[in-house]
C-alpha cells in the first residue's frame, strides 16, 4: 500500500457538510436577493492584491493578521475585508462608474487570527455600500437600515433590533465637555458601557480624570430613555453644540425616512452607546442584535464615512455601508439551534427506477420534470429498493417517484410525499402540478 | 498633499465594471440553476489548504504555477482547481456523505501562469461531479452531457456541440496495434490531429516508428464518419479487443440515455479524436465547442475516472465530472460580441423624486415595489432632473418613475418605459402590474 496523505483542512478554515452548506446558501441567497431588490450591483474584486495597495491604510492588529507573501518577486496579500478593495476599485475606475455607486459584494476575506469559537480565518462578508461623488444624501443612510431590516426579517430567526446612533452627536457632546486629551478615552469607555455596566463605567471615567460636572452631564446623556421620539426630544435640550445638533437632526431624519421605507419602530432603536471604530465613521452608525441572543454581538454593523478612498485619490468619496459577517452568524445560529439543516439535496423530487431496464423511460420523466423547472435527482445505481429509500430518506427530499415495470407500462410514476402523504399513480404532467403546489 | 498609493490590481487578476459583472453573474446564475435542477448540492471548500494535501498528486507544470507560501510556519497553497479539494473532501468526510455524491462548486482557482489573453491567474471554475462508492452507474455519464446541454442551451449563445468519446475505445484500439512503448506517444499525436491535420499526423506517426499495417488501421479508425449510429456500427467491425468493445458499448449506452434525457442528436457527436489528459480519465470523455467559434477551444470538458482520491484513501471512488472555465469563456464571448453587457443595475425600476420634500412619499412607493419583489433603486440625491435622467440612462433600467408635487398630491407616480413607451400616471399597485408584465 502506498503512503496516503491525511485529508484535512487548515485550522480556522471552515467547510460544511451538504445539509449545512444548503442552509448556509439559503441565507446567502436571501441576503443577495435583498441587496439586488434595493438596486445594488454585484462586485467581485480579486482575492489577491498588491500588499502596498491593500495595506495602504491598515496598521496594528489588522496588519499582523494579513496573509502576505511574495510570489515571483511581487509582494501580495489576501484581502482582509471588502471595504479596502471597494475603495481601491472606486478610485481606480472612477470615470467608468455612475454615482451614487451602489454595490454589494459577498465574498470571503482572510485573517490569520488565533482560531477560536465563532472566529474564522476565512469568512464570508456580505457588504453593501453606497458611494457618492462629493456628497451623498442622508436618505441612503435610511435605505441601509431598510435593507438590513428586510434581510433579517426574511431570515425569519426571531426578533432583532437595529441600534442606531450618530457620531456627530458623540463628538459634539463629548467635545463640548472640555475634556481635552482624554475625550477619545472617555468615548471608548462609554462604548463598553453595555458590557461593563453603569457603575463600572462611572468608576473608569473617574479614573480617567473626568470631573464631577462633566460626569453629571455624561450621566444625563447616557440616561436618555424612552421611544425614539422621546430620545430625540431629550437630546435637543441636552446640548447646544453645533455638531451635536447636526447629529440630532441627521438621526431624526434617518429614522423618519427609515420608517417610511417600511422599517417597523420596534426594529430600530436609538442607542447612544453605539460608537463603532473611532477613526472611520463620521455620521450615522448602527449595530444589529438578535433579541435574546445579544451575546452573539452585533450581527450587522456599519455607518456613514466621509472619505472612502483618501489613500488612493484626492476625490471626495463619502459613503454609507453595512456588513453581515455571515460565516460567524451562521455558526452561531446553528450552534444555538435557531436554524435547521434538514435537507441534503437541492432536488425537490427523487426518481427511483426499479429493475435495470427502466433507464430510457426514467430519463424521459426526469427531462420532463427538469424542463418544468423542478429540481430532480435520479438514483441511477442498481441497488436494492431499501438502499434507494435510505438515500431518499437521508437526502430529505420532499417527493419520491418510483418507476417500475407497471408504471412504465402505464406511462406513469408512483409519487409519494416523504412527509407522510399518500402515494399516487400519476403522469409527469400531473406530478409537476402536485410538486409545484 | 499626502502621498497616494496608485490604485491597481495584479496582472492576470480580473475585475469587471458593473455592466460586465452583471452579464457575468447572469451566466453564473444560469449555470448554478441548472446544476441545482439536476440535483447537485453546493460545496464550498477553503481557498487555502495545506500544500502537502493540495499537491499530493500535482507535479510538473501545475506545481510550478501554484501560489504557495508559508504562514506562521505552515506551508499553504491557494487551490489551483476544484477537483483536488473535492477528492480531499470526499476522503475526509466519507462517513458523513451519501453516495452517489453529487456536488457542484462554483469558485475561483489560482494559477500563477504567464498572463496572456484569455488566461487568468484567478479564474472561476464551475464544476459538477458525481462520486460513487465502489461503483457508479453509466447513466451518470449521460446525465453530465444532459446538464452541459441544458447550460449551453440556456446561455443562448448559438449552436454548440458536445464531442464525446470513450477512453476504453482508445486504449483498446491502440493497445491492440502492438505498438509497445510508443502507444502513449501515438495517442498524443492523434489528440493533436484536429489541430495539425491528417497529413501532418501521418508524418509524425511515421516518424514515431509506426509501421505500414498499423498506419493503415489507424487511418481506418480516424476515418470513421457518419451519424453517431453509423460510427458505432463502423467501430463494431473495426477491432475485436475486449476493452475496445466495452468502450463501444459504454459509448452507445451513454448516448442513448443522453437522448432520452433530452439532449438533441445535433448537440452530441462522437469524436474519436477526443482524448483528454492521459492519466486521469478511464471511460467517457467529452469536450464542448461553440459552433463557428471552435478556436475558443473546449468550453466545457470532463469525463469518467476510476479513482478520485487514491492519494488520500484506499476507498474506491469512481466518478464522472464536467467543468466550465467561466472566466475564460466570458472573456471570449464578450470580445467576440456574442453576449452584451447592457444593464448597469440590478433594479427594474428607478424612482426619481423631484424637489427635496418628496422623501416620505417616495420611500413609501419604494417600499411598496420592493415588497412586491420588484428590484427598485431610488435616486435620492438632490440634483437636476437632467443629472437624474443621465443616471437612469446609464443604468439601463427598464422603467423610470418620476415623483413630483402633483404626483404626490394624487398618490401616484409618472411611470415611463425607457425603451420608448408612453408615460403613464399610476398608483404603486398599477405600477407593479405593469412592471411585472
Amino acid at each position: 500500500m502506498e503512503n496516503k496523505v491525511t485529508p484535512r483542512t487548515l485550522q480556522g478554515f471552515v467547510e460544511l457538510l451538504p445539509a449545512d452548506q444548503l442552509a448556509f446558501e439559503d441565507m446567502k441567497g436571501k441576503i443577495e436577493n435583498v441587496y439586488k431588490r434595493f438596486g445594488f450591483v454585484p462586485l467581485d474584486t480579486p482575492t489577491l492584491e498588491y500588499s502596498e495597495v491593500l495595506l495602504a491604510k491598515a496598521g496594528g492588529e489588522t496588519e499582523k493578521q494579513i496573509y502576505r507573501f511574495t510570489h515571483h518577486d511581487t509582494d501580495v496579500s489576501l484581502r482582509f475585508d471588502l471595504t479596502v478593495p471597494l475603495a481601491r476599485y472606486v478610485a481606480q475606475h472612477f470615470p467608468d462608474l455612475s454615482f451614487p455607486f451602489k454595490r454589494y459584494q459577498i465574498s470571503k476575506s482572510f485573517r490569520g487570527e488565533r482560531p477560536q469559537k465563532g472566529r474564522f480565518r476565512e469568512f464570508y462578508q456580505c457588504d453593501i455600500d453606497v458611494i457618492g461623488s462629493d456628497t451623498l444624501d442622508l436618505c441612503y443612510d435610511a435605505e441601509m437600515t431598510a435593507a438590513i431590516n428586510t434581510v433579517f426579517t426574511e431570515f425569519n430567526i426571531g426578533d432583532f433590533v437595529i441600534r442606531i446612533n450618530n457620531r456627530k452627536i458623540l463628538t459634539g457632546f463629548f467635545g463640548s465637555l472640555g475634556l481635552g486629551d482624554i475625550t477619545a478615552d472617555v468615548m471608548r469607555t462609554i462604548d463598553k458601557m453595555p458590557k461593563i455596566g453603569a457603575e463600572k463605567t462611572q468608576e473608569e471615567l473617574t479614573k480617567l480624570g473626568v470631573g464631577a460636572e462633566a460626569l453629571a452631564r455624561i450621566n444625563e446623556f447616557t440616561s436618555v430613555k424612552g421611544t425614539n421620539a422621546e430620545k430625540i426630544a431629550a437630546l435637543r435640550s441636552l446640548c447646544t453644540d453645533g455638531t451635536f445638533n447636526i447629529g440630532v437632526d441627521e438621526l431624526e431624519s434617518v429614522i423618519k425616512t427609515a420608517y417610511a421605507l417600511g422599517v417597523p419602530e420596534k426594529n430600530l432603536e436609538i442607542d447612544l452607546s453605539i460608537v463603532r471604530g473611532l477613526d472611520y465613521y463620521t455620521g450615522t452608525v448602527y449595530e444589529t442584535f438578535i433579541v435574546g441572543h445579544e451575546n452573539f454581538g452585533s450581527v450587522c454593523s456599519g455607518g456613514r464615512y466621509d472619505d472612502l478612498a483618501g489613500f488612493y485619490t484626492d476625490k471626495k468619496l463619502p459613503g454609507v455601508g453595512a456588513s453581515i459577517g455571515l460565516s460567524r452568524l451562521f455558526a452561531q445560529l446553528r450552534e444555538n439551534g435557531i436554524i435547521e439543516a434538514a435537507k441534503r439535496t437541492t432536488a425537490e423530487v427523487l426518481i427511483l427506477p426499479t429493475g435495470s431496464d427502466r433507464f430510457a423511460f426514467t430519463a424521459k420523466i426526469a427531462d420532463c420534470l427538469r424542463n418544468a423547472g423542478i429540481a430532480t435527482d435520479v438514483y441511477w445505481s442498481d441497488r436494492s429498493l431499501k438502499a434507494k429509500f435510505k438515500y431518499a430518506d437521508r437526502a430529505g427530499v420532499r417527493f419520491v417517484a418510483v418507476i417500475g415495470e407497471s408504471e412504465e407500462a402505464e406511462g406513469k410514476m408512483s409519487l409519494r410525499r416523504m412527509d407522510g402523504g399518500e402515494q399516487v399513480s400519476v403522469t409527469a404532467e400531473e406530478a409537476i402540478e402536485i410538486i409545484r403546489k
